[in-house]
């Protein structure tokens, strides 16, 4: 196995463009190899890319210490146009990092390469495939480089131009340069040919530097197959700027095969067995022992890390009404400036409402952990995701209606693994005046159906705090939801809150009913209970703080043998506290069994994949004999 | 009253100043005095745009009947920053459209005049209220008017600096430019400061100008504050040209009172009797009887409306496999197909993946009917908010797992009551190798939680062709959720469906269980029967087509005495089919009962909302005596 260092000669201003090219031809083998034999995935992408990505990943610009991911001095590499994955994983493959066996079973259900670039793969560094993602969240880990971490260590992300028609790649280069994240570095990979044609712009690249200039960006054009152009631009462009820098590149999508070259109709379509020969054949002969060198990251830059001491402000300090009522959402900015005393690794993230969402306490304390995003909260949610991969504890806020706007983003939050706390304010009807358009009625729908979150509805300031605090631990995606109104505190301080919990606030052996509420209709309930209470009829008034999860064994105790339940919350029917309270008491009304997704999912054929989750005929095969008490299980 | 309609005179480039003077000064009288009155509202957002849109309204330049509100000839008006709306509103009262008297109901209960614009006055075009969304619905409105109806009407849209940080705004452009919309005119009111502070670029007016020009618009930048630069702009340079225009405006916060004008933190604030009575002092002598006059649109302008004549493809020319087997997808584009020959209004929007919707189909025959969106979900919904309520049926479509990027959108399109069909793709894990990122997991629970959604969900190409056809009629927010795979055809061509039907697909007198299946799982339910029968064990299979509205009397009658329901769904437990039948079927467990948001949320007090919704005290001390058979109802 020869490894080859691609050294630049600043002198000549040449590479060794040979041994390059050599690696090229390798990367553009395993490519076509890997696809043909998945059956799937996205060839043609990855190859108009080949250059742009070897050059900068062997050349000694990218620098990367394989055997410690978490480095902090590493560069980052982030892959937006996820599709492209078959060339992530030949990079890889290339470095040495990864078996090139690896590559055959890629899309294979128990693989780690996976169709699109999840967490299983050991240098992903958020998983893409929802496109204009990854430019945000590049903003992301360049923000923890440079103004957290205090590193030299640069952010790269290959972008394609089909994904520069979404807006929030705007949003993030808007950001960008308003922060002069000057060590991120987009490379736009401008084939020309979208999924089913020719993308807006086609091959205009002068209108992408036109229009990348006008949002404060440095730009350069380049032919994206010409090796020796793109090493100077690397060498040349990369240093220590103020401006984010863009590369835009013309390519061809499918470069390198004669029959696929800037051809339609072949985007994600992969070769015949013969037309895979064909174009072994067109590659000439390849050298399989060639390998390139990723360089190390520089060592002598030490992480900063300072503990600052501010005065804690105590929840007590918080801004009531003559009634001493508070509103949840003012415990937030308090609870936050509290917990980053004593965790550095917090940061906070508003659109442009902190003074509504309270985010704004920070301010005062830790202004270098505090970001203002402004009214772009798909930008804000994926920079939240860069953050979080970088090892922060991203806190995000804004109204709960606005989280909507960012639904994709969540989601995708959700498949990168990330640990962000999500508060939305002004939830509900009980905002009163704004009117609908700034009404929270879906968000707990949209916050349960997140892979592996916590969806949490506090009813006074004390649980408001308490919870926060609970979160912030929780390595996935939480959700808190505050109230805008001031409502009166039902907890004392020393109450203990769990997630998946729930309170008893009012009981006795008399109960007619069990009223479940969360949040603002913990209050009405209690109006409900005093009037009831006159007329003697008694309820019990159950707190659901934890909407997801739900301890089911804690809320059935809590009901006990009462026949009646009242669910009542202040969000849409869909999706929200009741169905989640009637998914969870399932077992005392024992007629509804459930197979849905419970799983994160992952690549493999459909067959696979209905088996994996259990929602196939097998699964219901089982469900039948189980309910029916039948030993016997479906042998597939 | 004295009706001034403000004249431009061409040869001296001189308007009648002083007229339009005095009814600014109206108009900021109204806007002071009607948010004093709520006590809620944003005066400081309103009084910087006067001038902008009275000059626009009563010069001539906008021409809209009053008297007529669909009049295709009418020029049309967005406030993307809805909450200007008392400048809005305090427009339509000075052109006499409205009574005075209305403006003093800003923001109550039962008044039309609702915080942020909704549909419930008579003169909006779209709701507004979440940032960034009016530009891409005023780009859907005048490309009805250009490329639909082919009149001359123009569209304006008021924008705040503040949403230009919203990516959706640049798709918005990006796509007016591309499309040629010389009649779309955007406004842009750079009043320098945001809810919290200043904007990222404050009265940088030359930045959004050349950024707007790098994207294809025509720009000019003016003194906001200043009638007759105003004036000689709007008569110059709007007129018919291919680009779109962006006016941006410097403007001042607060614009005429000293003491708000440019000034921090008076963002959403009103003021006090006191700090009234001192602004109206400092505006002087009030003429109440000003008023001004909208000028008339020209009607020799005829609709266009031609039927085109096309050979309808039949279902049968769907390609299949060898095993006659149809993914229902496919049904997709070829119903449009023959849909779109018997109703013109019909239009179709993808988002750069027709050939995976299958949208694609309609291209041949209908053309001029369909819209490459590109890569823009966000803007594409808005834009089909624009087009439905110009009166045309827009079928939205890309993959499922992508419609979470337009959440925000969709459920503004609910609040405007548009009529729009979304056709999400790919959903499930079913689709396979593509993996997570390409699956739409969440889909059936965000379109559940859309105010006056209907959610659809076909199993084989004649119920999707079907239920195509049949949600074309409704006057809301419909979701058809398509498949990837194919699948058997389940269904005759004479088979009946009703929007919130199911299908009972195998019965029998020995059933032992009901399984509840949609789209890709019956079929998994249909294999697991055939291995029950071979035990001797018999399932009743239920097609659960109509997930939102559920007819439950159909459902209870097909599931008959039997015990045991197992529903079966490719989709997370979260909102989805299950959820959706666990509510249904509450009857047939009475323990829990739900009291949630199910009327569209609108502007009050939160105590007003809350019981209009029933989720107070007062719906629940209703509920508990419902539940005892009390005969009482609790006396407010």
């Amino acid at each position: 196995m020869v490894y080859y260092h691609v050294i630049y000669d600043m002198s000549t201003k040449q590479i060794q463009i040979k041994e390059l090219e050599k690696l090229n031809k390798l990367l553009r083998y395993w490519i076509l190899d890997m696809t043909t034999i998945a059956g799937s995935g996205h060839p043609t992408s990855s190859l108009s890319a080949v250059e742009l990505m070897s050059t900068l990943m062997y050349s000694g610009v990218f620098r990367f210490d394989v055997k410690e991911v978490d480095n902090a001095n590493n560069d980052r590499l982030i892959f937006s146009k996820g599709h492209a994955s078959p060339l992530f994983y030949s990079l890889w493959a290339g470095a040495g990092a990864i078996p090139v066996a690896d590559l055959n079973i890629f899309r294979k259900f128990d693989s780690n390469l996976e169709g699109h670039p999840t967490m299983r793969f050991p240098f992903t560094e958020a998983a893409t495939g929802s496109l204009g993602q990854g430019l945000s969240v590049g903003v992301g880990m360049a923000m923890a480089q440079k103004k957290l971490d205090k590193t030299n260590a640069r952010t790269y992300v290959l972008l394609g131009d089909s994904e520069m028609a979404e807006g929030q790649v705007w949003e993030a280069m808007n950001l960008a340069s308003y922060y002069e994240l000057g060590n991120l570095v987009a490379v736009v990979d401008v084939n020309r040919l979208g999924q089913r044609g020719e993308t807006m712009l086609g091959h205009d690249v002068a209108k992408y530097a036109e229009r990348a200039r006008a949002f404060g960006w440095r730009t350069v054009v380049v032919d994206g197959h010409n090796v020796d152009e793109l090493m100077r631009v690397y060498t040349d462009m990369i240093g220590s700027h103020k401006k984010p820098l863009m590369v835009i590149a013309k390519t061809y999508k499918g470069k390198g095969i004669s029959f696929l070259e800037d051809k339609y109709s072949w985007h994600g379509k992969t070769l015949s067995k013969q037309e895979f020969l064909e174009a072994t054949i067109e590659l000439g002969d390849i050298d399989f022992d060639v390998r390139g060198e990723i360089s190390k990251p520089g060592t002598n830059v030490e992480m900063h890390s300072e503990k600052d001491i501010v005065e804690t402000r105590l929840i007590a300090s918080i801004q009531g009404n003559d009634n001493g009522e508070y509103a949840t959402r003012d415990a937030y900015g308090n609870t936050l400036v509290e917990m980053m005393q004593d965790d550095e690794k917090i940061v906070v993230l508003d659109a442009e409402v902190s003074n509504s969402t309270r985010s704004e306490a920070v301010k005062d304390f830790y202004p270098e952990r505090f970001f203002e995003m402004f009214i772009a909260e798909q930008n804000m949610v994926s920079v939240a995701v860069g953050l979080s991969r970088r090892g922060y504890k991203p806190f995000v806020s804004t109204f709960a209606a606005f989280m909507t706007r960012a639904h994709d983003q969540i989601r995708m939050a959700g498949l990168s693994e990330s640990n962000i706390t999500f508060v939305g304010s002004h939830a509900g009807v009980s905002i009163g005046e704004d009117g609908g358009s700034q009404m929270g009625l879906a968000d707990i729908s949209m916050f349960r159906a997140i892979f592996g979150s916590a969806v949490l509805y506090p009813s006074d300031v004390v649980s408001a705090s308490k919870l926060l605090k609970l979160v912030s631990g929780a390595s996935d995606i939480s959700y808190i939801r505050t109230t805008r109104e001031k409502t009166i505190t039902l907890y004392n301080d020393d109450e203990k809150f769990v997630i998946g919990g729930s309170k008893v606030l009012r009981s006795s052996k008399k109960d007619v009913a069990v009223v479940i509420a969360a949040g603002i209709t913990v209050h009405e309930a209690l109006k409900a209970y005093e009037i009831l209470q006159m007329k003697d009829i008694n309820i019990r008034v159950i707190d659901l703080y934890s909407i997801k999860p739900i301890d089911t064994e804690i809320l059935l105790e809590s009901i006990g043998n009462i026949e009646q339940i009242i669910v009542v919350e202040d969000h849409y029917v869909e999706g929200g506290i009741g169905e989640s309270v009637e998914s969870a008491l399932i077992d005392i009304c024992p007629v509804i069994s459930h197979l849905a997704v419970r799983k994160m999912p992952r690549s493999g054929t459909p067959e696979e994949l209905l088996q994996y989750v259990k929602i196939n005929y097998s699964a219901i095969v089982d469900e039948v004999y189980k309910l029916n008490n039948k030993k016997e299980k479906y042998d597939r």
